[in-house]
């Protein structure tokens, strides 16, 4: 029971990248905000992250968690982040001391990092620009988002330092399914592919760690995101890169 | 009326220590959470600072904010600390940003980074010992006070590169009137003397930064924190040193 894996936000689309993904991989318990629109193939719940005798039920039997829930919107108001990102994170993280959930792999966003952008923009999207983040720099939040997810991280640090679990944060960049962004030079420095974004969940719940920050992109041509440090802790090793595409086709 | 410094949490020690050595400095305005108990020297509001419109108010005409209010309580729960010190300290910043505030200094703690003490524990107490935290390390908080303060630094990014305010956090220590603690390793490492308190903060309110995180102690032999930025960019210039102490005794 204990190898079961919950994933929050299911109804999501990294949620659906993961499972696409992974379907077969594990054994899943799917939570979700609002009612699934299809019957899932995995057990699954409905339920609040906010309330804490959901997250204990979601937890209960757990060995891992993927906690994706959230308001993902990149403009989403100050008092829904703070109450469904922040707050909603914490009672993930009390739910899974609480259950001895083993690892905790949290998504976390591009945007907790998003002004350091603004001051680089465009060279940073350039192939040959050699500027990288490499997930030990202090947040730049572009928006109350990225705030956030900033504070989620912490949260994370915290619950690790505190109980011990295993927590990866994976700053996400910009997952799209199958072609990447279309002229958009940002969208393809930040590409993750749906396949590399599950492969980096599953590294996440495989790996050995204590407590990491890390990049979720494919291995761009363009980046400004390292992706040394997934590769080198989690063995993320990606297989796509938004230069060997033009416009909807796979060139390479 | 723009050399107006307004300072909230006027009521607490970190206030007292401020108003203690810069009372004649500035013209201030104090925010109080609770009438203060004897009528203060200076104009002063009573106000929440979870409200926008006390906080408005606090702000108007003022060209500088020391913001210290919150819940001060190490081990305060979260609900408190998501309230009033992660959500005060937004409504402050929104405040401070609608009135065309010039800088903001933002009492952090030292509790932001308490978690990498317990590894360390008791070595870097030490004089001999060389570990120091910068401000450019990801905080590591101790509880959820700190969480809330690492999240309140955040906030001030978010502010400074979106508004364009100077923001400077500072990681304030063991603050003690007249001697450091006797008898502690750990508080004497930390320690902050009202004098130094004073003057730190003096030089947040004149020196020239965008956004700074920097240690909030004395200069003393012992210590984990360096104050080499504050030193750099603020012109701190710290006079008292816990191990010219024995006792309560200044014995150098």
């Amino acid at each position: 029971m204990d190898d079961t894996v919950l994933l929050t936000g299911a109804g999501g689309y990294v949620g659906g990248a993961i499972l696409d993904g992974l379907d077969d991989d594990y054994d899943w318990r799917l939570l979700y905000h609002n009612p699934p629109p299809k019957e899932p193939d995995h057990p699954y719940m409905v339920g609040e992250i906010t309330e804490p005798p959901d997250a204990r039920e979601a937890c209960e039997g757990v060995g891992a968690v993927i906690h994706l829930a959230g308001d993902p919107r990149p403009d989403a108001p100050w008092d829904s982040v703070l109450e469904n990102n922040i707050h909603g994170t914490k009672v993930m993280f009390d739910a899974a001391v609480e259950a001895g959930v083993e690892r905790f792999v949290y998504a976390s966003s591009n945007h907790a990092v998003g002004h350091f952008e603004t001051e680089r923009t465009p060279d940073l999207y350039q192939p040959e620009d050699e500027f990288r983040l490499d997930g030990t720099e202090l947040p730049r939040p572009g928006n109350f988002y990225g705030v956030s997810k900033a504070a989620g991280e912490t949260l994370g640090r915290y619950y690790h330092d505190e109980h011990d679990l295993s927590v990866c944060c994976i700053r996400i960049g910009n997952l799209t399914e199958g072609h990447p962004p279309i002229d958009y030079d940002r969208g393809q420095a930040m590409w993750l592919s749906y396949p590399d974004c599950a492969h980096l969940h599953a590294c996440a719940l495989e790996a050995d760690y204590d407590y990491e920050v890390v990049y979720g992109i494919s291995d761009n041509d363009r980046k400004y995101y390292s992706i040394e440090r997934a590769k080198e802790v989690l063995g993320y090793d990606p297989q796509d890169n938004s230069a060997e595409w033009e416009g909807e086709e796979k060139v390479v």
